[in-house]
């Protein structure tokens, strides 16, 4: 069977094609989560994908999947500034963890620099914009063993 | 029909008239809201209230109310300080938003001092315990395009 | 008699109206203390107002008012971030004090974030542009013992 | 009747024994509950247990419980860290909390040196491991009014 | 024959049951021994305790007892946030440390938040005034090897 | 000839005896400086004082008599903190300075613990309220060169 | 006729020649205004020159000429460093602005390092000692639109 | 004919495959290298490597191709922390920069956090070990306009 | 009887006369302890002495004093700067105390302008050179209740 | 024969004209050289230029031209703020030095405010763009000795 | 007659070989001590060796020594982060002093970082392990005048 | 055949004996590296010595002789401060480094404190003037395996 990607969309993800689309472009949460299962495919893998605005719930997909899913990747909108819960349900997790951002943080507020989930990610992807979903799970699927 | 104004309001708001009067008054959540609907009635606006406890639940209802608020009015309570996903909800609004304190929070721990959702908003009521609600929901009518 | 209101104005708000209108509106100062002064009639208050570019002369006028003011209203100017001498005056004055801001510091540079006069004031109302003026008036009202 | 402790266990904690062993020890969380419980009845003390990956729902069993209960022990997990809504729900509790970690929070990464429970805390207990919620329970005890 | 506890006591405790009664409660510092003695004995443990006002005496006990104790309880009072000597002698203590303040120090002076003793103590307890010793006993025994 | 101190007082001393009196007693200033002249007298020394809520009064006052007098003794009021042009006034003056402050500034708000006349004083007398200009006016004296 | 060049002097710069030599040379500053005058006058300007100890003062000569003056030059003395009222003033001026020092500030106290005049100058010349006037006039005519 | 990619590597990457393999790998740069022009023809690209252990050649090469290439992919190496001439050149280059890091480096030493680069960098690729060039190939290939 | 002063000189402090004369000048210390003796007697009070090198000893003295003495007067020397347990063992008396310094801590290194001994000081003296001793036995007479 | 000014620009300069003309204009490098050279000529001085893009290699010319040069003028580009190597080396150049920008650095990126090349500078230069070097030029015949 | 070295080790130095050998060593102190007697025999100077865990000990030694000793090497210990009443006895001395530190402390915990002695220190030695004693006397040696 | 120590040299140092003698000393590099060479030939070592003004260049030369070299001397000029490329080349060299300072770093400016090279280093030698590379090549010898 297939090997299992979870896809976790933080906080506003949701609004993505509606909200800022000169930063966000203009593709809907929806395309880019299929533009991810498209590439999955090509590579083998199956994709779960769940989007949430509470962190909790972010927190306790990680646990259901921590034994089920090969890899994650994982978009946390805002919580990649503060989500010190996420951070250490990750930290649990045993495989690779692609961290992924739309845009370029840096090239924003100052206070986007910073990612306390950074430290539990295998691997960073940033700045892609549509793209980044697709190639965020074709970098995961690289640091899965073979 | 009369124009709509979201009045959102963070967590431990529930506990108004309850919790440290001498710092918050004695009158309760239900008592600050009657009074903000009466003033707005006299604008000829109309209030939707929300309060959670959960960041997750205000930055869905921001969402909810996006296409339909003309204004939002919102209390943080603590999230002021650390909710930068509420932070991202509310810049997607595109109708002016007054930030609601009920005490001065220069005048209290440091920490108070930092507010997270202050970038987003058009203007800042704070200090005037039971009658901020009242004022703030008069500020906002005032940034409303006529 | 009617009680009054000390309607303090510092540093280059005698140039309002004239100097970038894009964030200060077209209004004048006497504009804005005509509106303040409508308002205060509404609430059976009078105002007695006076600009100066000059710290020690609204230090001064502090002084003169502290025993017949029932309350201050101060848009501070550029004195907000360094005006330590005023904010000593203003902490001798034992009625209620609103601190003024036309717009919302915190949108703007990093130094305008910073209050020395926050600490003495009971309330604030900051980004409502030409009617900040008259809500702060009427803020004021609401904080007079009655 | 019994008095009454009500004991939170903040997100993540639902993985004790599963997760990060060599830190945390191998007993699961439902071992250190009825540890604490054997350890209250010896004290004349009855046991409400509550765990939750989310701020919120630990701020509304505070709320709930504040009349009931005579003392608090949280082990507030990564919410230590920024969890300032918890910080006020507790502040409006009028009898003692004990602060509990299982490991020293010094020992490890930098951010967690830093506690924004503890100023509402009346005592802290860190570094016993699986003795911890017993040696909480225990201290607690005798913070309780004769 | 029964394990060893070394208890010390740091700068100006000495005054215990004198200085500051409203903070540190009205038992003095044999009070305090007494009880960590009785509790000691009800666990097979016995206490050598020493104080002293000067941070090179408590080096030399720890030093004299590094080899004959099996775990160590200290109370370091001021020297908790500049004692680095006594913090490298404990470093070479091989059993558990027991970190203890009557207090908690969090809600205090800014200063006394930092321990330079924290990063080699096994546990921390805290803000259980007259009682924390006896805690601080028991809380090691759980923590020496069986 | 007598020899001359310049004696100096800065913003709201004109207040004393009036404002705050709790922190800076009831002595007015008036009776401040007719307690220095008296101690001067004894000394040999005349005084001459100056009060002023102006920075740029204050630094025109040394520039008049920084031929003329012997020493200065200078109590900034607030700007203690932020009066650089003071400093660099007081910087062109070849004898000896006694920067005066009625109250102890560390045991106070934060900010004023930061003295920038420090650095152009050749000594400081502080905390001894209603004693302190008598104080300074001797301990000038002791610096004047015989 | 020729075009106007409003020359501004900040606090203490009244004492030059006569204070600390050996920082700031010699000359007068009636000597360093002929010279800009001279210079001026062979760049087809004139010089209108303001000194004052007291920033409300050189705010309202800003105020004054901000119609009339084709640019400014400004030595701000202490004022670099606080002077934020100055600041907004100047920034209400549409012509260019040069910021002149005498010294060059780097080499001195740190606190001189900074500079709240620099954000709203288009040029600054430091460091040049008695020939500085000379200098940000020919530099500012090189500024002014042909 | 097919576009260009200009592919730069920084101080030290010559030495990839044999310096410190348990981080970087034991590939060495010219495997990375194919592998990057193997990702490229399949996308229709072509590449130029170039590296160097000098900041200015490094430059160089940026201006010598800022004419015919259309995008950049630079691992800077330890200039990622200091190198702000080459920032300076990449920021006159009009298309899309993709920066490169073989490690994450949010998980090593802290000064390793801070990049200079990416200001100017419109994607970042981190963390994916000896498949780094290649996914940045890949990346920025669909930053390049159609 | 005379009321009892307890003056305390820190460490090196027996070197005055002989260490750094330009700073210190060349009056030992039994010069100084001689003239506050005089000082004291003309005022009605009497002076013990007693200088250490050793924190802990300077602590004792306290202690031993601090139902005697009617007020301290103490140059802590270097533990100016970091001793704590100085701090706590003053803070525990309850009569007036007097921190001096011989030199103005300033002037000098940056280290030197931080007193942990200045929150517990009812008063400061500092920069009089040899006459420091007479001044703050002076300063402490006034603070004394009548 | 004519004294010799050591004309030195830093990394990327040789853009100039091509590279962001919107902030830097649309003269070449060359085109700078020869108006300071022009100006250079008029005040009996000739010129000496290079341009590099290697610190090292600016650190060489300096060493080459120490004993020959009379002045230096310095456009260090990014070196700016981290080239401690080309400040170490104008630290042994004995006569004047003049740093030069063509845009005021305080009004762009934060980290474009340090300059570490300044505490070698006699004097400064900034934001008079395209007659930036001619006018460093004749600042620096000013400074040079008669 | 020889020359005379005083050798000071501070807290903790006398379990040299016994505490933390894998950073340390296995040398004792006496070890430490002969290898520096010889190389000092070796270069026509003797050696006072003192060892304490009480600063104001080393203190004292430092002023019983200051007139007869010829240089001083001393192993502050934990002293070098915050011994600053041994550096001004330090201070008080006139020849060479060689600071000494048996491991590199930039490679251990950051507070080790930081060294109150270095402003003192002549050279610094550090790194070489049970070599640094005799490195750090014939370091000194080399110091001493002819 | 005898042992080969790597002597690097950084920017600037070829000017040894010629600048700032008062703080360098008047020895040339090539006296300090002939000493060097006798002291090494005495240890039974041979020495190769290189110096650069450009970090690229000593980066290279590490690289050259990481497989030759039994240790490395590493004067690190100003690249002490910012050459962090220098720092990654000397991390891929296994046998001993000790990094050299002819003066005391601490005592002069403060971005001379910082070293980023010192994370690398075995040993560090400062502050010996002319006899350091002696004494730092004495040094290594001890650390080298025997």
């Amino acid at each position: 069977m297939r090997r299992l990607v979870l896809l976790l969309s933080g906080p506003n993800l949701n609004l993505l094609g509606d909200r800022q689309p000169e930063i966000y472009g203009r593709e809907t949460l929806e395309d880019h989560v299929a533009s991810a299962r498209a590439e999955a495919a090509t590579l083998g893998l199956r994709v779960e994908h769940r989007q949430s605005n509470t962190e909790g719930e972010l927190v306790e997909w990680v646990h259901e999947f921590r034994r089920q899913a090969d890899g994650i990747v994982i978009n946390p909108g805002a919580l990649t500034h503060y989500g010190w819960s996420l951070h250490d349900a990750l930290a649990t997790f045993d495989g690779p963890i692609v961290e992924l951002h739309l845009s370029n943080p840096v090239g924003r507020e100052s206070w986007r620099r910073t990612s306390v989930i950074a430290p539990v990610a295998s691997g960073v992807v940033a700045g892609f914009g549509s793209l980044g979903y697709r190639i965020a799970v074709r970098g995961l699927a690289e640091l899965l063993p073979a």
